[in-house]
């Protein structure tokens, strides 16, 4: 691989002015500002490295973009990316503005530096580099380029479901990972699943003063009362049958989660918490992590919340909850789990509104030839085991890739990113060393890959 | 009473022109606006009204007025009123500025109107009707008039209790009350008292993503798992003890509710409710409405409340609750037994915080000699039998009256408004005739008193 490496380190600056042309584009799906000019940027920039590139409509949303080349090996890889990028607020918190890419520091800082444009520079430069050096691409590559991932990427799943012939492929790399602390790579298998739900109480049309709170029912007991049923004493979730469809971990998975570096006690101190749930520690701390499912409550609106007081009886009141899920929980399962729960508990009268996409969890398993690959050439190259997550903790669309494309989709190294990056705050940035690093392992992981039977 | 009912008749332009003058002073408490010259007016007219009239300051608060004037019997008649408004806003749904006053269509539109400024040219003029035409007004009459009611009167108990010596009186009569539908008199014989709290959790000292959910406490749950336990299924609040002080309804309480016209069914229809708390109906509406103390969640506050999802473990939620006391409940048991339920269902982390100032109930008896004084003289003067209420369902400062200055306290009429002044809202209004009659109902009240042994 030297030559390929020695390649990539001369046209190192063509990579960084890459990214920065890439990052010069605002593309704020939330806002939905600049999302067909960037498309139509990646486009012409995966053209010019002679990679055959088409803009696909979705419906209703903004584009994709899809790319493809031919390789050696019979096997083809599709490349998850994103094009847009988170909003850019507080700007005032920004050091250099956010579409005008700045080089400081050894850093490279602009929006989208390293979520997610850094990974089209690095997967660009080491296709380019394996053709020059080597003649060939060792395998088939095709991109898949997603314009609201930032957004919950609500039409991906229509767009991948229309066009998954030509997305068929054998494995699926989703955004390539960064770096942790001391440099170590990281490989994440899959995504939790989730369900996000509105529950909503209303008894008059209009709020009331609270002097009659003895005759006018108040909603805000009737949706405490139905919440406070969701989460059983003993700190499970209380949903009948919401356990049933949880596959035990795999003895590898066990043991990648006995691998992990724990990250506990820095959460606990950058949350300024006194103690985890249950007291978890340990692999019980990473089991329950990586391992369980959960319901939360992300929001709760009653009434009156501003300062002093307001003698207020509320016609309405809401809560926001998510749910994450692990294989092999689904996100209709479990809405049907939560009207039957309510029912059953006697809150026929609390609404249940689905909010966004539902999202099945992935997890490819740990011994996935693939997965190995990629395990083994992020040894080599960092000369470090790598991190692996059985699954991110976190949520992604990923499930419509598994269902139609490929059951091998995991996040691997490298993207140029690392766990500074600053990724959806001000100041984001990559180290400007790391994009040749990740250019060089993953032009490593493509030749890995072309070796595969 | 013909004599002095004329001369009312005959000074009724005199009346109205002193309300306007008053109700040109912007005084509203909310803002601080206005007060100390609203004081001072107020003074100024007791005194060209023939009392003797001083400003007496509060330790923080806007200061009382206080007048007073000799008269015939040894009896002692204590006026409570206050100066203060409500906001305006919002100021573009006011026909006329609501500090001009404005005569249309037989009314006089302005903020403080009916409440509370109307009240001064009501006893005022029937003061100096009695004093004219009688040549001695019936009964000692002294006047407190609070600065900041409409604020919750934060300083009123400590200001009455440094005064109480100046204040002391046989009775008092709060507010006058207006006219219900068909010109129906009312007296309302007390207040519920009231205790309001915010309970509050905490675990992390920031938000979490929501990722985190399954090792983070999101304290959300300790919060609905605590309010879950406050009101028992069998809709009465669920704290221990709660219930034991609550004196039974005496047999003339009782009748009272039996014989009040029944607005449950008006009220079901401002609101658009389907039907009241256990269906409740007729007498069973009314005790439970006047006679039964209450726990109201009158805000509800955790995390993301905006449109959509956003994924997130709040740090903080927050509840207002307020209870409504009725005798002999007092706030400080109450606070104590909430406080003793909470640590019991292990609660221990759920902070208490009371808001503004506790109110212990009052509920002067119906069989009191000046409430039947009252009674007699609404139904001669408007020749029907005036609509009771043994105490409002809602909440004054009233206790401190009680405890320093007298335990015949209640609300009587007459004071210029009716059911349909918009008190608090845009376009406050008195219909004019009205301010005469109360006029007349006033004089004749204080003859009655003056003839009581």
């Amino acid at each position: 691989m030297d030559k390929v490496y020695a390649y990539i380190e001369t046209h190192a600056e063509r990579a960084l002015t890459l990214l920065e042309r890439l990052c010069r584009q605002s593309s704020v799906s939330a806002e939905g500002r600049g999302l067909e000019e960037m498309a139509e940027l990646v486009a012409t920039v995966m053209r010019e490295y002679g990679i055959s590139a088409e803009i696909l409509p979705t419906d209703g949303g903004p584009p994709l973009v899809y790319g493809e080349i031919v390789g050696r090996s019979p096997h083809t890889l599709l490349y998850y990316n994103h094009y847009d990028v988170q909003p850019v607020d507080p700007l005032d918190e920004w050091t250099s503005p956010p579409f005008e890419p700045t080089r400081r520091d050894g850093r490279l800082f602009a929006r989208g530096a390293s979520d997610n444009k850094g990974d089209l520079p690095v997967r660009l430069e080491a296709i380019t580099a394996l053709r020059e050096v080597r003649g060939e691409l060792p395998l088939s590559i095709k991109f898949v380029v997603d314009g609201e991932e930032e957004s919950g990427s609500p039409h991906f799943p229509a767009a991948v479901r229309k066009y998954k012939d030509r997305l068929a492929a054998d494995v699926c790399l989703s955004e390539g990972s960064g770096l942790g602390p001391d440099r170590t790579p990281s490989l994440v298998l899959g995504v939790k699943g989730m369900l996000y739900v509105e529950l909503s109480a209303q008894a008059a049309q209009v709020d009331a003063h609270s002097a009659y709170a003895a005759v006018v029912p108040n909603p805000a007991w009737r949706l405490v009362g139905a919440l406070a049923t969701l989460w059983g004493r003993d700190g499970r979730v209380a949903l009948e049958g919401f356990y049933d469809p949880v596959r035990p971990l795999s003895a590898q998975e066990r043991a990648v989660l006995e691998a992990m570096v724990d990250k506990a006690e820095a959460l606990r101190q950058a949350l300024g918490l006194e103690a985890f749930l249950d007291d978890l520690k340990g692999y019980a701390w990473r089991e329950r992590l990586y391992g369980a499912p959960t319901c939360n409550i992300c929001g709760l609106e009653a009434g009156y919340t501003g300062p002093g007081l307001k003698t207020v009886l509320p016609a309405k009141t809401r809560a926001k909850i998510d749910f994450r899920l692990v294989p092999d929980q689904t996100p209709q399962e479990v809405l049907a789990q939560l009207r039957a729960h309510l029912d059953r508990h006697g809150f026929t009268d609390i609404a249940i509104k689905p909010i966004a996409a539902h999202e099945r969890p992935v997890r490819t398993p740990v011994d996935d030839p693939w997965v190995q690959t990629a395990v083994a050439a992020a040894e080599e190259f960092y000369g470090r085991s790598p991190a692996i997550e059985i699954n991110s903790a976190g949520t992604a669309p990923m499930d419509v890739l598994v269902d139609e494309v490929t059951s091998s989709l995991f996040f691997a190294p490298a993207g140029p990113g690392y766990h500074g990056s600053r990724i959806h705050a001000p100041d984001e940035h990559i180290r400007i060393p790391d994009l040749a690093d990740a250019t060089k392992m993953t032009a490593m992981l493509l030749a890995r890959f072309g070796e595969m039977a």
